[in-house]
Formats: C-alpha cells, sequence, structure tokens
C-alpha cells in the first residue's frame, strides 16, 4: 500500500508551533504518515480564502489523501465537526465552511460527524480542537479507520454562497474570490465560462477600475509591470501585473468585480 | 520499528537555506528518518522563547523523538553541546538554558556532552553547529547510537530561573513567559495552581494595566476584540484578545504581570 | 534502497499553496519520497540569489538528490527546461542561470532537455510549469527514470557571469554575492583564495563604506552590534554584524565591494 499523505491547512502562521503540536499527535497515532503543508498562512479566520485554496489544491493530491482544515473562530462552540468523502479525496474540517467550496465543485461520497471521542487526544482543551480532534481523526484514518466509525451521517455543508460568473451578449462578469500570495487576483470565472468567447476574439478586461487588460496566454507575453489577464494555473480567470502585485498597483481584492469583453 | 523523527527549533526563519542545510546533513546520515520543523520563527537569539516552545511541544510528540534545538549565540566557543533524555524524550541543544525549562518540568533521565567528533561532520566550521554537530549527532541517535557513546556524563543544566507562580489569599499572581503567533500572552499560572480557585468563584483577571478581564472556556465565549483570560491548549493561564491580538491591544508582553483575583 | 530525496528551491513564498501543489503532484507520481523544502523565500525572480542558495546547500544532500527549482520568470516562453547531474547530485530547472554557479563550482557530468511530455502532467498549464513539467520530471527521476529518457542532450547552460575574486600585493578584493536572511553579506572570496593570506598576518577587512572590520573566527568573539569579517559555514569570506543585521547597519547588499588587506 502506497503511504498515506494528510496535508494540514490553517492559519496560525507558518512559523507557528502549534503546527507542530499538530504533527506530533498525528505521528504519535501513525509515525509512518506523510505530512504536508498545505499552507498556514490562511489570514487569521479568513474561512473563504481557506476553503479556495483547498478547492484549488486538494485535487493535485494522491486519491485518498486526508486534507485536514483548521480555520476555526468557533473552536469550543457547538459547530460540528465533520469528515467528508469529496471527488476520491478526504477531508476533516469543521463545518463552517471551510468543506463549501470544494463539495460545491465536486461529488460529496461520504459526510460524517465527528463524534467518538476514542479517536481524539485523552484530553481535549476547548481551545485547539487540530491537534486533540481533527489531527487524530485524520492519523486514525490514514491508518484505515473507517469514516463511518467517526460518528454519524451528517446532512448538508455550510455552503457560504459563492456567486457563479454569468455570460450576456458579448461579455462575461465574475468577481475577485482569492488573491494568491503574489498579488495575483483570481477570479470565478472559470475555463468552461470562457469557452464561450469566439476562437478569433481579441477580449480585453476590466478588473475594478482598470480597463482595457490583455488577455494573453502567460506572463512573458507582456513587459514587467503590465497589467494582464490570463488562465491561471487553477483553470479560472486571473489578472496579474508582470514581476509586480496587482492586487497593490490595481487596489483590487476580494469581491472586485472583473469582466471580461469582445 | 516505527520510523525515527527528529524536530528541528531554530532561530534561522522558516525560509532559511541554513534549516535545509540541516536537513541535507541529517538525511545524508539517516535517509529514511522523518524530519519535522518544530519552529524556526524563535526571535534571533530569544534563548527563552525557544525554550517555552520546547517545553509545550515537546511532549506531544511520540516517545524516543529527537529535538534538536539550535538557538545559539555562543557558537564557536566554549559552552557544551549536550544530549538530553527527558521524560522519554530526547534532545540535543547547546547547554545554554534552551532545555532548562523541559528539565525544570520534567524528570532528567540521561545527560552527556556530546565530544565525540566521530559522530558529526568531517568539517566542522565555526559557526554553524547545528549543520555540522548537533544534527549528525541526532541523526546517529536516531540510527541507535547510545547516549553514552557521543561523550561523557555532564552535570547540571543551564535554567535561565523561570519564576513560579504564588497563591496568597483570594488571588493567584504570575507573569507573562510567552507571547504566542497570534500575539495571545501566555503565563507561567498553570492548571495545578488553577485548582486553588473555587468551584464557584467567579474570577477575573489583571493582566498590566488591562484590568477586569473575564475568564471564560474559549475565545468564542466573547465578541470580537475583547479580551479574555483562559487556560490556553498547553495548560497555562493566558490572556487573549478574541479575533485579534492582545499583545499589541493590551501593550504587554513577556515579564508583564497577571494576576487572577475571586 | 534509500528513500529518495527531492528539494524544491523556489520564490513562491513560505506560506504558498502553489508549493502545495508541486508536492502533490510529486507525491501522484512516487508518494514514498522524501520532500524537503530548500527554500521558497527566494525573492521574486531573483535567480542571481536562488542560484547562489543552490551551490551553497545541494551538495549537503547525499548523492542522488533531486533538486528542483522553479524561480521562472520566462514560463510559457521557449527558454528550456533542463535536467543536469553535478558533481553527483540532480537538478531540475528551466536554463536561465539557476544551475550557473552549481556548475561553474562543479563538475557537470549528464546535461539534457527536458521535451518527453509523458513524464509531465496531463494538462500543462502555461504559467506554473513547477507543478506541471518540473515536479512530475523529478518523481520519475526519483522512480528510476534516466535522464536521458526526458529529451535530448543540451549544450552549456546560461551562467550569469560570476565574478572570482582577486589577488593582489597584500590584499584580496572581489564582490557581496548573496545576502543570507539574517543580512549577513557572504562574499565570492573563498577559503582556497584566503590562503594567500600569511598566518602571522593580522587582516582587515573594507565592505563598501565601512572599514576597518576586524577578521574573527566566530561571532562570538567580539561584542553586540560589532561588524566582524568571517568565514562563513560555506566556505566564504562574510561581514556580520554581531547579534545584528549587517547588511541594514552597513548599508551594503549584493555587489557590494569587499577587500581584506594585511
Amino acid at each position: 500500500m502506497a503511504r498515506a499523505i494528510i496535508t494540514l491547512t490553517t492559519d496560525f502562521g507558518g512559523g507557528s508551533h502549534y503546527v507542530a503540536a499538530m504533527k506530533g499527535a498525528i505521528l504519535g497515532i501513525h509515525p509512518e504518515v506523510t505530512i504536508v503543508d498545505l499552507t498556514h498562512e490562511v489570514w487569521p479566520q479568513d474561512v473563504r480564502s481557506a476553503a479556495w485554496i483547498l478547492a484549488a489544491t486538494a485535487g493535485e493530491f494522491p486519491p485518498g489523501t486526508i486534507h485536514v482544515a483548521v480555520v476555526d473562530p468557533g473552536v469550543g462552540t457547538e459547530r460540528a465537526i465533520v469528515v467528508a468523502e469529496i471527488d476520491g479525496q478526504r477531508f476533516v474540517a469543521p463545518d463552517n465552511g471551510l468543506l463549501g467550496l470544494v463539495a460545491t465543485r465536486g461529488q460529496v461520497e461520504r459526510l460524517h460527524r465527528v463524534t467518538q471521542p476514542q479517536y481524539w487526544r485523552g484530553d481535549v482543551s476547548a481551545t485547539f480542537h487540530g491537534r486533540d480532534v481533527m489531527g487524530p481523526v485524520a492519523a486514525h484514518l490514514s491508518l484505515g479507520v473507517d469514516v463511518a466509525s467517526l460518528g454519524p451521517a451528517h446532512d448538508g455543508l455550510v455552503a457560504l454562497g459563492w456567486t457563479q460568473p454569468h455570460c450576456a451578449g458579448r461579455s462575461i462578469s465574475g468577481e475577485i474570490v482569492f488573491v494568491d500570495t503574489f498579488g495575483n487576483l483570481i477570479s470565478n470565472i472559470d475555463r468552461g465560462t470562457l469557452a464561450a468567447v469566439p476562437r478569433d476574439a481579441v477580449p480585453t478586461v476590466t478588473c475594478g477600475e482598470a480597463a482595457d487588460i490583455d488577455f494573453v496566454t502567460t506572463y512573458a507575453d507582456r513587459a514587467n509591470d503590465t497589467p494582464v489577464a490570463l488562465v491561471g494555473s487553477s483553470g479560472y480567470l486571473e489578472v496579474a501585473v508582470v514581476g509586480g502585485d496587482a492586487s497593490r498597483s490595481l487596489d483590487a481584492g476580494v469581491g472586485t468585480t472583473i469582466a471580461l469583453r469582445w
């Protein structure tokens, strides 16, 4: 059997020893598992960005990978912790919207609530369920424990409401849903929607106050400091500034409107 | 046998290639070992904070884990490098106080000085004993080399003097000993000392200039931007600001006094 | 056979989920491989610094380690991606200078262009060849695929022109070629060149505007805030400020001249 893989997504900050504490808890249960940091630089309590990152990245991992996400402002309250199988990947997270986008884009195959304390740390704190509940549950999953052993079936998932792009005449409009660490502005307009653009059209893009942005294939198609629009590596229309930071240069961010016209 | 685990704690910064150089040195000796970053974001030469992090986190790992700590302003001088077994965990560090708190809280089972160069890098620099001495020594330990082979028994450990909380009448007083990456202010008042508070008491906390802070169970018990006191995930009384940074908001840090009254 | 090791060097930033996407792509092909972050904090598009880091660090890893370097401003253009064997280490990188210094210092044993798409991701984006080409190629190499299967032999490597130190009379002059995360200023004057200094000489160092810097053995030889010159852990003359940041204090950086006189 291939080595099991657990990824971690948190808002703890990359240098946080709390991340290490989660890894210790996991390795204490399954010392052979491979742990990968998905990211720990989610802005504190920014559930939407974490949800976007999970949806963009989880599918790059081999089927069966277990993704633990801990952006958890409701820790210690009655919010559910869930385990889900979606498109062959597995997830452990509070049901606060973290899995909303991955579930919208994919097929939720199994969904259970995490209620069985025999799979948790002996001593569960009120403030750190990543170490005390979610990490240990992921470790047990990686050892072969079935999802159904962890708790009863769960209905639905908090979704957070992700808007869809829409086409009208010779334009497609949407909004920025994520800003990456380079300041690239990533929209909700996917490659499928962009198929509406005729092959011979020369579209331009407006993003917030910035108009007439050229639609190109790759960054190197324009000189440094030029704003460009392109289909990014996750398959969505994004706006970048070549060699620069589009978010800062264009004063744009999550929620900024974007439109492509031809 | 379970895979051996080595953790690394340094003040090199998370992006430092010096961390990678240590990992290369370790993997060159033992390619099968699992290496975990405990943290590399210790403030440069802040031995006390690193000592606190080790004491808070090492015990989360499985017994036998080897923790290498390199916050080493005295590198190249006569300061000793030691290897210790404390409460079933193993440590390799300069004897400059890094192991002081873990040794105070736990049981030092074995303690040796690192003097046998056959377990070091062939070429030892004057400035990077993490790569040249401590990393290789940890790798050899993970392969089964006995602590006593590394050098002679060592007496005592530099302790740095950690103050104890004290109870008087209907109050417990202590001080802030660590500030985490969220700005949470963690004190030296442990759960055992807090057992002195009667079950039906409603205590409030004073931290530096900030008084009347409510004692709660978890962050979500109060609204955003409210200061709260609670028992944190490492078992110590801490002061947080819900959804914020207590260190900044309350202008407090290591050494700030804290008192709980009822 | 020992576990295969792949290191990653990028300018994505330590918290970037793009790093995780590369790891997912690698683990999807070879789940047993050990992945080590060499650094992800290279200044965006700073190919020279990444080249220096590779040359300083790759040799710390066991022979056969595969080093993937993705600082790739020309992504999506006709620049070649190459795979090289140099001094027993293996490298996968765009041929834009990233391998220039490691190739200058070492022996290039094999050098091929990466052109065979059967070793790439099924769907290759125009902007992320780290995930879609270089990561997968490294994973296949780690499984035993031969370098020659990846594409035809390649001639030469972009070198970027690294200047050499030179000796004249009782002085050696060179320049700063790298600034590390502590602000230490690392020059191109290597230990071999320093052998020209007589044993009984007492050299001093000038770095930019700062003169009369003492040449010492280790940081602790001088008090805090004192500039010192010493042979650093990678074997090159460097200027540091004890307990401080030399780059900031001395207003110096890459390209600053340095001279040692006796």
